[in-house]
């Protein structure tokens, strides 16, 4: 960007700020009584649950400005909530968010990144109601709460799964991890030769699914056409395996996976053998899928089997078996909480 | 604190930490349907409306650790919060809290900061029902989001102060900002000779309200008690002035306010005097005192006289009037919105 298309934030002030960010808000939801503007917001389900989840995000921790996009970055900081919303069977409806930025962000930057929260919120029909601007001594800092609407009763927990349930995952796994491996090893390349050109050449699906990630309000919506209620569901966020340990444990039951049956995209495939890795491990341990996973009585199992973008992996058992995947060679392995973490070392 | 009781947060790993701080957790609100350990919190406002508030707070510009215990900063940011759903006239439910915090941070440091978060929300009725807690690269970062009800339609905005009515403030002013004087002082003696023992001697008032505010619950209660619905209110967070200004531009008026009415407590006077500020200059352009500034009908005083935590400081006028304070010499005077910041220079 040009230094003369630099705007300083002080040049608005705080409430300048606040004003310029949040004019051209239109209300989606009759449940918006009250949005931005005062000390909070007033919201009004009708008769409904009140669903809410909170995250906060930190410049070098969740994510680095070197290879993310500002507008890249507010869409997800969204996405990520909403997941957190439909993984307990709920439609998002508002968010609040506060972000916190020092002085080397202009106007325009700020502006970049607020593109990507409006993109998020009208394609998820969500409100964005409050928020808080502050400045931050280093770095990039962003806070979402994000609240959603649910029929009394109607929500999904992780501690609900019963002894025969199949255990089903939405869409892809471990795409945005190996996204993650390329871009990180551009940016080394990057900072050694600052001339070389990035090659990310035929890696858009891996790279997209990290920047870009979607949350699956389509499977949410589907339930509720089949009138399927999943027994308990988490979304991917941490790797297939962590939150498989989370359904296990908070349900007191067992599991047996199965490796052939985990959904893995050809792109990722290729991507990760350009790594020398497994793509089962990068499914398994990578995470920031944003993907569905959910447990649902064998009985229903006919109304899911048409819909493409669901998977069966495998069935819940007695605590006694324990967490196990059975390898497509055939052996049977206990499932460990590694996680996107331990990858990264 | 020795060394010895020094237990790095790592030995927990993230699942632990959340465990071990809200393993004490007791929901003290029916509405509290679904608490901390899923991906999202379940409410059920039955059939009340939901306002909804956030805050995000850093390290180094919001806080100093030099001179806030950890129990203190705890507190006062779930004081902050709900202040902002009680200046809504609503009453605190629940909130949701994430903290990022690099490695110097110990178990006990943040188990210090909890003891401070969880004493608040007994003291005020409030569920803690959601959190995220991460790891940041510098520094410790607070966002609290707050949930509160309200009967239906019965929430008092910002923008609908009436002509002629009273303009009314809760409590004491300007005492925050004078204390946070006196510890800045004693920050900078103490930098410059370490061993000189701070003297804060008689200034535990002033420093109690920069340290451990409260929020005027009590204040909306006596409204519910005696059936007197403001026409307009906010909190004073960034002091009198900046909070008449936005009464008076949100509702369209202009206001007179009276600077012998203005409530100024006589331990904040006298150490006003040591700093030889004055103390009508901290009470309009201080902040953090997170008193009730609203407005009522002249019909409605009656009900509020005896109250002797509330005082009528002015009224509304026309807006052509503007916004103007009449001083004790009996001097006419713009009120301008200098605000927190403006005298911290």
């Amino acid at each position: 960007m040009p230094e003369n298309n630099r705007t300083e934030i002080s040049s608005l002030g705080e409430f300048g700020l606040i004003d310029h960010l949040t004019k051209n808000i239109e209300i989606q939801n009759a449940s918006s009584v009250l949005g931005v503007g005062d000390d909070a917001a007033v919201i009004d389900h009708f008769g409904k649950q009140t669903v809410i989840t909170t995250d906060l995000l930190v410049e070098g921790v969740h994510f680095d400005l070197a290879y993310t996009p500002l507008r890249h970055l507010g869409y997800k900081s969204v996405v990520v909530n909403l997941s957190d919303i439909y993984a307990m069977n709920a439609i998002p409806t508002q968010i609040v968010i506060g972000i916190g930025f020092s002085n080397r962000f202009s106007l325009e930057a700020i502006n970049e990144f607020y593109e990507g929260v409006y993109a998020a919120c009208e394609k998820y029909g969500v409100d964005l109601v409050g928020g808080d601007t502050t400045s931050s001594q280093k770095g990039f800092i962003i806070s979402i709460t994000a609240i959603g609407e649910v029929t009394p009763d109607n929500y999904v927990k992780r501690s609900t799964a019963k002894k025969g349930d199949l255990l089903c995952v939405s869409g892809y796994l471990g795409s945005a991890y190996v996204g993650l491996l390329f871009l990180e090893r551009e940016k080394k390349i990057f900072m050694e030769s600052p001339g070389v050109q990035p090659d990310l050449e035929g890696e858009s699906y891996v790279i997209g699914r990290l920047l870009k990630p979607e949350a699956r309000k389509d499977i949410i919506e589907f339930f509720a056409q089949k009138e399927v209620t999943p027994s308990a569901m988490i979304d991917v966020s941490d790797g297939l395996s962590s939150e498989i340990l989370h359904i296990c444990k908070d349900s007191n039951l067992g599991c047996l996976l199965y490796e052939e049956k985990i959904p893995i995209a050809e792109e990722m495939k290729n991507a990760a053998y350009k790594f020398e890795i497994d793509p089962t491990a990068c499914a398994l341990s990578g995470g920031e899928d944003y993907e569905l996973l959910f447990t649902i009585p064998q009985s229903e199992y006919d109304k899911l089997v048409l819909n493409e973008e669901i998977s069966v992996i495998g069935y819940m058992t007695e605590p006694e078996q324990g967490v196990n995947i059975i390898t497509k060679g055939g052996g049977k392995y206990p499932v460990t909480a590694q996680g996107w973490n331990h990858l990264k070392q």
